[in-house]
């Protein structure tokens, strides 16, 4: 397949942006890389291609445009599917880990995001409360779902493995700013260890962004959120 | 199969238990049926199959709980595989779909449901604008998925169908209570007419409440919300 057949649209700070490369590694999915800057204008191409959400990830593949991160993952899964399955073949298995990645979006992601904007520290402490609460049931999850084995997806990197390590990156930074441990060998002691086997991955680690890096770009988040949240006042 | 095989727990008024229900009855999967009152109390076989969310509906199947309603759709699907198709067979049809009917839960459903709880008549005007600006990019999105065929899975309902057609008893009540047509010539000319389609259908007519019956619930609706909040407030 040629590459100009394969265009990715995303932002390296972006967890969801990283799911569909992690499946395109993972699928070894030769495609073009459309870096967009969201904080300051989205290009005609995003606009065009996702016009509901007007977001990244998308994916365009054959001049059609995929949206929404986890429904990219699915769409690689079954374009490519002489490689490696992402998704497990056994369809309980399949519909335990669409469970626990809209879990992940449902639990882990608000408070996680609500963090990184947040500009007052009882808010910060509330969301560290709530993202520490989601965890636990997804360490019992690992238990179930990886059967014993390294990954939620069993021997490899799989759906459930990709909807939230995708997460791992972020995490350490709120880990760093924060002064706590997220995953810790107390309360997530399998998560901790999975965390560490994700990040070696070789479908993943040079996705990862460097911590301090995203920590950076992560101080400008408040000061963004006020300046979005001034401009809906203003039009309404 | 014998029919305690497959379980359903559920409850009449619930458009996300009606999804459960269309698909097994396109699948023609015989299933024991077991009505939650979910504004009294949970059953312990709820609390116990889905401890996450509490919710219905909870497919049961060979001592497994499926829980999530268009999760328990794929899975029906891609378990009783010999029945017609849910899914489209076509990656990007099938990515297009799931696109949809995640936008019907993000854009249509909370406003559907703020209406239904809602005590102020500027809140329910709200919910009004807020539904029927949801319903404009799905009609567009209907000429696109049917490719002038009856249904937006073709020939036949398929996933997209049910995700959205499973709220037209809840739509019907707040067209007769708010003395609206959100469903119209003018502005959703090609989803008015499907939704007739859809109603008339063998796996739908059965499951469709009757509006007067769904109307009388829903009054109820607005007095429990507010208990709710006030004792979650007590809670805190």
């Amino acid at each position: 397949m040629a590459k100009s057949d394969v265009k990715l649209l995303g932002a390296w700070t972006s967890p969801f942006v990283m799911r569909a490369r992690i499946a395109l590694n993972i699928k070894s999915v030769d495609y073009e890389y459309q870096e967009e800057n969201w904080l300051v204008s989205k290009s005609e191409l995003l606009l065009k291609s996702n016009p509901i959400h007007k977001k990244v990830p998308v994916l365009i593949h054959a001049d059609n445009p995929i949206c929404e991160s986890l429904i990219i993952v699915q769409y690689i899964d079954e374009v490519w599917s002489s490689g490696p399955s992402i998704l497990p073949s056994d369809p309980y298995d399949r519909a335990t880990s669409r469970f626990w990645s809209a879990y992940i979006d449902d639990k882990w992601f608000p408070p996680m995001i609500a963090f990184l904007f947040a500009q007052e520290e009882d808010a910060k402490k509330a969301a560290i409360a709530q993202m520490e609460e989601s965890l636990v049931p997804l360490e019992e999850a690992f238990g179930k779902c990886s059967k014993g084995k390294a990954f939620f997806g069993g021997d490899r990197i799989g759906f459930l493995d990709i909807a939230f390590g995708c997460f791992l990156g972020w995490l350490r930074v709120i880990e760093k700013v924060g002064g706590i441990e997220l995953l810790n060998e107390t309360k997530t002691p399998s998560l901790l260890k999975w965390a560490e086997r994700f990040s070696s991955d070789t479908a993943v680690k040079e996705l990862i962004p460097d911590t301090d890096k995203l920590a950076e770009f992560g101080k400008a988040l408040p000061e963004f959120g006020k300046a979005l949240q001034a401009k809906m006042r203003a039009n309404n």
